[in-house]
């Protein structure tokens, strides 16, 4: 069955984003990308700056309340439904629940042929990716390496602190059916 | 039924970003807000330069190709989705066909109670402030400034030319269950 | 003898930057633009976020500190230095100490020839857009609505909230020899 | 006598920008940041697609018209009298003529203690980052990424496909009085 869904995981500034633009300019197929920073910037203000949305606190740390999590769930569900119409999608994710968040996306994309790939960065070059992109809150990119990957499932694992973003992209495409 | 989708329709440069923020604003439960614009900025690179893509001409023509249509389909799939698991949707789009845009519309958000709001702008103003803006093709504002309006039934029209942003979005909110 | 500088003065929202976009484009020679936002852009962490620097309240209050002053000054020095070597320079600006910020300004800028144009933009419209642009703290549209004008005196005044940005480009345009 | 003036220069895509930031992060001092990008997204329309101005072609090749150089030179002595007053600056630079670029940028900065970085990304990594950036022309990494550093003296190397930007940042930041 060919691949209809592939997600990326990866802390802040582990370079998911170049990884996501060069697969799209590499795979013989159209694939579009979405990412959770995409609902992020599609909510309202009332839920950028309070306890039931989403915020991010002064060393980078993400907290995340009730509604946040009530409407991505939407998302994941509406993002599934795409792939099932038969738009092969990218997904761009953070689980800051390592493991756990894995379980709840493997269930909301049930049904579809899902590519598992982890975006690897040691936490002293994302860092200091974080410190020269400039529009990130400090903190983010460290706080994130490693924990998003705890006890997640691979199909393939790339590390973008030792290979370059179009390098990743083709360890990654080689897997895509 | 409580309002599931409003669908903004009007052409490029008639204001429906800031009434859409604003809507988001002062709405008392979070919306998020997806548009045509989302879709095509996730496009491979591959179609958003050729035939089967979509391409804007030199005096701001917009031509789509089979595969865009193809995939816009799953997209407005996948939004559908969303809004039936919960998800609140302002969908800001361009109806390029007019009525027949619309039902297609109308047919992938079956089931869910949909406000449809006119977002009109005469066609020198909406030239004006494609200028203003400077990021827009010289002539989209004006060739679609009637044209995406044809054959369209609306719920409630506002004229972004005659009133600010915020007053559109209270004249739409009024209508919002 | 020809006009060397445009000052735009108005405050936050009041549509200064769709004015300068509109004025480039009809303007019969080239003319660059740079404001105190293009400044602000090019600070290091270090001066947006400290007393010394520029800080913006919660309430959208702008607070400026001793060492942003030492910087805006010689970067205002560099471009009356444009100026005089020959680039036509807009500069969109916002008087924080109305008349005294001018009279700073026209020193800085002596032996030039300067037009200098007032955008007003009554506070409540200025603060519907702020909402509406969503890229803006909430309260400085309204905060500096008048206060920027104070003891300003103009070659020509434009009212945005009346007028299109194209139509207010226009009559500044008028002045420009 | 103290640095005033750090001038990074470097084909597209070769990380200035990252180094630059990073740079802004690490020195003990404000520095702000100026570069020929800044100049040529404040240029009219009529300049950046016209002979007369500056115009990229389909390859990535960039091909600058006479009213561009006349306008860069006064913009270069504006910076230079940015410096003179007392603001530390970052040029961000891309020396298209090689060493004839850099005589005429030492010319401008006369009397101003400069100090000239020369950032290296060999062709294939640079055009890889281009491809992960998404928003230039694919070409111009490979045509500039040696060309631009012909006849170009330096006081400081660094090699962005080799070192991290902060590491980068901080062997320039050594050389800085």
């Amino acid at each position: 069955m060919n691949t209809q869904v592939i997600v990326l995981n990866g802390g802040s500034s582990s370079g998911k984003t170049g990884i996501s633009r060069c697969l799209q300019a590499i795979l013989p197929t159209p694939w579009i990308t979405l990412g959770v920073d995409d609902l992020v910037a599609r909510l309202p203000p009332s839920l950028t700056a309070s306890g039931s949305g989403i915020a991010i606190g002064e060393r980078g740390e993400v907290e995340v309340g009730a509604e946040f999590r009530r409407i991505e769930s939407a998302w994941t569900a509406g993002i599934a439904a795409m792939a099932r119409a038969g738009a092969r999608v990218i997904i761009d994710d953070v689980f800051l629940g390592g493991g756990a968040s894995q379980e709840r996306t493997r269930g909301r994309l049930a049904g579809l042929e899902v590519l598992w790939a982890g975006v690897r960065c040691e936490a002293e070059t994302a860092a200091a990716r974080e410190l020269a992109r400039g529009d990130r809150v400090v903190g983010m990119a460290a706080a994130q390496a490693d924990s998003v990957h705890e006890g997640v499932v691979y199909d393939v694992e790339v590390d973008s602190a030792k290979s370059e973003a179009l390098d990743c992209a083709r360890a990654i495409a080689a897997l895509v059916n």
